[in-house]
């Protein structure tokens, strides 16, 4: 099927297929893609043993990583491959041993070749642990690359 | 020796090797301490296959954990535990495959429970890769906590 | 009438109405306050010949004060008087000559002395311009402090 | 004279004082240009009455204008016309009445159209009052064109 068959929605979660297909760090994470849509991302992630520190703390570079995870799946659904020129993190509560960390990641601005999105991690109870924003820069390719090639080279 | 005998930069390091023993995610990226001094630290770490995405350039959440770390050790350096609060980095060029990454954590403010601290990652020919700049919250404990509640429990 | 009296609402107006009276520089640059309520704010600014660039684009640092009274407002709805501690902003369209902006700012975190607050700029048809992350801390006293001095020296 | 006869710091002299002639809100809060390089500003300001709050701090708005103008005149040295595509700044100290800040920016990126720089606002001890890091994004246009174009039109 080509690309001009897909909707959007449709070509954003090809995206996000392929993407995770070879993200083996955040697979290694337990992390889950929980829906995409066109400029989002909906990522989930329970903290492990191996993720806390001393006071059963999660470690925030791990809930750093998720929410950085969740940014890379928002900004690449147009199959435009993009990356993180930048990022801020605010960590506003603790993630603890055992808890259902959810990531969601919005697009608040896309022109050119630049975009800002809102990636807010919160628990199961709905408080929230994290505030992000990155800022994406688009770069030559596709995100389904790789796939095509590994395709193309099959023909 | 108790710590009225310890230099600051004595303390420093026995800060810096006690985080370091039970920092297991930092050993497991293959970081090293080159360094420390109060309110200062310098960590390497190489760039391995597994760090490095389709076109063989370093992903940006290793090069962020690399400062990240070197962040947590600049700002743990007086034996009162610190946290992150949070941070911001920018990507200014890429970490290649093999590449040998040096990240240099100063400190740039330090008044009551927060702080500044101002990280830049390079290679090994000296370019910038990145700038990190975080901020730290002091919560209540030592660094050194760990170790001494083992060490009291023994005797 | 006493703080008792006051519903959170109440107090929040009262503090704004206090902090207006004496912020000259957002007087002087033509702001109104639109709205507030606790954690809240909303502001407006026409762009004026003095704040515009050769190429009829208002100058970043108006749209940032903007956005930073709109943080100041709403970090002090709860009459404790608070300051920011830090701040970022992104631009991501132009406000040009004649546009009427508005700053809208919510509470992400309040928690201890220190909280986050988001700062959305749009113009008159609704897009946005600009986004502010503030950081606040708590520092001593009351936002109507001065005004509770002046009566009491009349009395 | 024509600028293949300017030398980089003739001409980075060249873009400064073409800036500050149409700068009228910094020349009305009273900055000063102490120097300029390719990629380096050094701009300073004396905190007025006007610009301090009840305790006589100045506002931090005031602290950010100046950092903000240095960064502005420190990314538009080359006479390429560049704007601030974004910012953040962390406040350490305090500004207070009659202090004379001074803001030192310099280059840390510049690749393709954007860059980063990092401004430092001291008082007159050396004390740092604040940080800000900016990111730039050059756009169409010379820093000159005005002037060029007054005197075109002259001719």
């Amino acid at each position: 099927m080509s690309d001009r068959e897909l909707t959007p929605q449709q070509l954003a979660e090809a995206c996000a297929e392929s993407m995770f297909a070879r993200d083996t760090a955040s697979q290694n994470l337990g992390m889950r893609i929980e829906s995409v849509a066109p400029g989002r991302a909906v990522l989930t992630m329970t903290v492990r043993e191996d993720m806390v520190q001393g006071h059963g703390n999660c470690h925030g570079g791990f809930i750093f990583a998720l929410a950085d995870s969740a940014f890379a799946f928002a900004c690449n659904t147009y199959d435009e491959a993009t990356v993180g020129s930048g990022c801020s993190i605010d960590y506003l509560g603790p993630g603890q041993l055992g808890d259902l960390l959810t990531a969601t990641a919005e697009e608040r601005s896309r022109r050119g070749r630049t975009g800002i999105y809102d990636i807010t991690v919160r628990n199961q109870h709905g408080q929230e642990v994290a505030l992000f924003r990155g800022r994406s820069y688009k770069i030559r390719g596709t995100v389904r690359r790789l796939e095509e090639t590994a395709a193309e080279s099959q023909a």
